[in-house]
């Protein structure tokens, strides 16, 4: 047993590896956030954010978690009993589903089967059908961090321009952003959700929207109540810097650090190291004879990989196993996957050798857990990192 | 000018200094908020925050800054259109006014000169009145963090038992949590509505609900729509320490070294060095020649003292002089109180020689700002200082 | 290219991956040398120095590398002209020799070919030819960093005791203490000589003599000239948990917490750990069908391994491959082994899925390099990590 | 008893308070200290250091404490037996003189009261008289820490050109680089030595020598035993950027950002801060009616100030009721003043209301010790401050 000593793993899709430069940032003090100096970082880094979520228009930063987002995303442009689309792709698009609903609102859920992302036909059907414009949004999750299904965005943004529809499209980035392209104005999104424990490296406790004109347009006459999560006050003090109420300070100092590792690194690499890093990531669990549970390869996640095990093994065990055995932290299977899958981060401040530590526990894990795999399985990763 | 050189003095009442050792735990690496390392921290401390509250109750815990747990004070225990009572305390007690109004509450708000606590015998009177027992609940701020005045939370406590009305008391100890004597069970505080960057010695960006048993009733019939302020998921998830969403967990290891080094010290004594500090701080004051904004001895701050100028200064000219000449940051005025006021936090980690330095800078800029003040300021709060 | 990205792998044999929990440490407020909590600190991490050396008797800390523990060995025991016996284990012998001679020693250096421990039959042979006791000292080097081999202390000291000679032993533990078993007064030496920046997880900076009985008796007669490094007035200080000068204090802070990690692992623990990620990682080598440089099994270092590489190759063209590619720095050949030898240092805070992180990067930095290897290496380790 | 909340007043002159960013750079993550990103941090820092050091010249930097520093001086440039003139300026120029004496040299000691800086006149009289030049070196503390007295270098300087002597000029900073002038080139000085603790705002555990070419010269023929403290091996590594041992790296982290935190203030801005400081703290002094140690007001110490009491006091006692009550430690009376005198440090990173709370700190302490003082102390000190 040697948990105790050396670096823990933790290869959950988020809250990822914080960058030790990340982390000392927010052990920085705490300073007036009313004063030149606060401004003059919130400025910055508001600036900074631009160009992460694809967008020239402001980014909204909550001292929350991204949970929080979500509803700050439902409550700025949605009035009670309004119509909205959702689509089943997993467990984090049914929590939203339900907070829509929890809110007061009227959801339209399209089914799914957990291996998908979200349907373009489904959603253009629905909208062809809506001719009377009741349906004042569409929600999406970009990269189900229960699955590894990342839905296309631009396919989904098709199906409303060709309906000629003007509902919102709302989009929950939370394990995408900063790991996988998105491009918040070029695929006409009007709201994005996101937060700060995943691609953007940093511990949970901030979480961000993106708004479009015609969502801040919406918001000027919404109707259900918000005052915490209302985007004006935000909007209007960030133009000098400052905030309504007390900002999470330590926290954004710890933002800017890593939207300025992003920038070092290049956003394009970012996404390219991401991606092979899933790509190495599926050739091992194909290679160990295992399944990816994402059934449409134009839908892998370059951030997590979920692996789905026979009926006959528990995924929890395994992920058991490889805690006590070999301190890496994977991620359960969450709803109606409990058991049946566990999900490897592959996001964030990550390399190489990490991952090659990460598949390799993962190996391990399975065969002392009595899952039948061939070890072919991280040669063939290895041999995806090393043709670079 | 020896601005940059030094430690920054952050004498505004809020966010306080932050200790290095808590500045420390912040920076330690995140971990998987749904294992076992998660859960042992989370119930350590959620069993380590009730006395601070001075309650055997729950402490719900929220990734977000103080003003989200005003809002999950009411959205928790109202319905929309119900009708509460608020003080005109001053600035916040007028801003968590105006977030009920605009949750779609109806506020009684009785007013004030931003110079007393809120007015027992006013709240005796309207509950008198109120026979049918509209008023569902009380809202008052234990210390307004605007004017340096401490509310007496009993004598409201008691108006309302005198009433025998059975409204609910929503108490904010925003900035006395952890410096002033509170007692949320003693008292009969239905909510207590707290953060985490004053007296808990923390960064921004935790929040507090204690809740009685009488508000988690009142939360069940509730019907102001919430999701992410809810207490019910929250609780019901903290019995196993964990979280439905994830939680700040960086700022939670913070938490718990800040509640250790409250253990440490001892509340008893924390709130005797608060008491003392503020007594210095108000001799200086006296000494000066100047006026403390609290018009009643009884409700003297012990976390923050403002200092009222007369119409010929403008209090933040001297704010800024400070901060230039002195690396000084003093609480500007706020609301109506605007250039008249400027306000000394002496809260949180904080000592003798802090004050002595806090004091000096604060004598030295009202001299260069041309405010006529007695020099006996400081040697008068270094009596009180040095008589212990 | 994701050398940027993640945390880079430094698998160098010292300095090793310090923990968070020593860099934090290290980070505290520095205090005041001559008062009453450094003098609480100093006398607590003193004694729980001793069990790490083996030893009941003091350890004298220098704020200094170890090299100069080296020359305070020397000197603290040794006078002008005087004969001692080295061993040419390697780079880090001979570079003590080289030493000793500049101070003015003179030596009797045993030869070796770099892939052996030092010779405990020609020790004996030597001390019984010196019949008239002329040999004051012999130096042994226990792990020697250059090659990977242990030497057998036991053996040597046997060696003296069955020549009943009366020569010093002082050793050399630079890359041992802390990860290999060692143990100063059962194995009957004089002087060890250690440093902060291997096993004991520190950052360099701080060095070690721990000290026999023996020892402090010839230091009272030893006229090489000597201040800095005078055992005697640190002896003296030490007493009352202070220095004769100011010791760097925020490196002993992190040597408190790395010897309570220690503790809380357990020393056997640590050692058992060390043999079994070496035993993994030679595994690896045998696999790969390359040469371990250590040439006797008994002497297999627990800290690092040394792979020598056919004349056909560059070993630091692997090396620096795998830093350019896999951002993980290892140890180049020192000395005579330059270009044919690379080193990985498997030491200190570390764990298996680190390890398999870094023989996953040697692997493919060899085949990057084109160095014939066979793939099955990097299975073959892990078949010892799984079986614990 | 406020002593354990809030931030510990360090006034000793030295080690100093050091700066969270200091802090936060020596946490970083230890790196291989013969790769590429050391040899770029190395070379950039050794240049940084020579304005400090007012050198054009090479600076060594030992990972050791100021004492190794001191060593190097005279083992680099001197012979067993030669004659060197050292100062009796106080406690530290004893000590050096001593080690002086344990390594073999003869000291010619001109006696002084630890009031007075280093005698230009005796010196230019013992030149005088050295018709043989037997002379090697004459050694002076240029700030010397035990008493706040600071030697005129350019008038030692002007004795030595006046006398026409070769003896090399060997100087201590250990107190006065990065606080006081100093100007190695300018002043002829042969040997500056320098430490981390104190005006470089570092924790302790690095020193320094600065070195002219007639030293460099001196150092090919000079015999004193040496091989830790060679400059030769140091100074041929350095050129690439290395070293010939493991040097300090976490040290090294913290030096460079101290040194970019003196050329962000300016060295000029730097001196004229800490002499105004210490005009401040004499004008307390002399307000309380006490005596400044240092007699010669063209001597004063930038860096600290000797209070020297009154026979019928224990200066002792004074320093701990002020660590018992204020939490700050405060310099001992060394050697001969034992008891008759306290010392402020008023160096490094420091600022004016720092300095208030330390003045008010000091003020009460000596009331509450019954030492006679008149009130007057302190805001005769706010005055020098507040006049800018």
């Amino acid at each position: 047993m040697t948990a105790h000593s050396g670096r823990h793993f933790l290869q959950i899709p988020g809250p990822t590896n914080v960058p030790d430069r990340v982390l000392h940032a927010i052990a920085q003090p705490t300073i007036d956030h009313r004063g030149p100096e606060f401004a003059e970082l919130a400025l910055d880094l508001l600036n900074r954010l631009k160009p992460v979520f694809g967008t020239g228009n402001p980014v909204v930063v909550y001292p929350a978690s991204g949970t929080g987002a979500w509803e700050a995303a439902l409550v700025n442009t949605l009035s009670p009993g309004d119509r909205v689309i959702a689509f089943e792709t997993g467990h984090f698009a049914s929590l939203w589903r339900d907070m829509a609903e929890r809110l007061g609102l009227t959801v339209d859920f399209v089914p799914g089967d957990w291996r998908h992302g979200a349907d373009p036909t489904a959603l253009a059907e629905r909208l062809a059908a809506d001719t009377g414009h009741e349906i004042a949004a569409v929600m999406v999750v970009h990269n189900e961090t229960s699955t590894g299904v990342t839905s296309r965005i631009p396919e989904i943004r098709a199906a409303i321009d060709e309906a000629d529809h003007p509902a919102l499209l709302l989009v929950d980035t939370i394990s995408s952003l900063g790991s996988i392209d998105y491009r918040h104005d070029d695929w006409g999104v009007d709201v994005t959700v996101a937060c700060s424990q995943k691609g953007l490296m940093l511990p949970p406790g901030l979480s961000f929207n993106a708004i479009s004109d015609k969502a801040l347009a919406a918001a000027t006459t919404a109707r259900l109540p918000k005052s915490f999560w209302d985007w004006t006050p935000i909007l209007d003090n960030n133009e000098r810097g400052f905030y309504p109420y007390t900002p999470a300070t330590n926290l954004l100092y710890g933002l800017r650090e890593a939207l300025l590792m992003l920038e070092e690194e290049g956003l394009p690499n970012v996404f390219a190291r991401h991606r092979r890093h899933a790509a190495a990531t599926r050739a091992a669990v194909h290679g160990w004879g295992l399944e990816v549970l994402c059934a449409d390869e134009r839908e892998y996640s370059g951030a997590l990989t979920a692996v789905l095990l026979g009926t006959e093994y528990d995924a929890d065990k395994v992920r058991r196993i490889i805690l006590e055995r070999f301190d890496m932290s994977l991620g359960t299977g969450l709803g109606k996957l409990a058991g049946r899958v566990f999900r490897i981060g592959h996001l964030g401040h990550f390399n190489d050798l990490m991952l090659a530590g990460t598949l390799s526990g993962v190996q391990m894990g399975l065969e002392l857990a009595g899952v039948t795999v061939d070890p072919a399985g991280l040669p063939a990763a290895l041999a995806v990192l090393r043709a670079e």
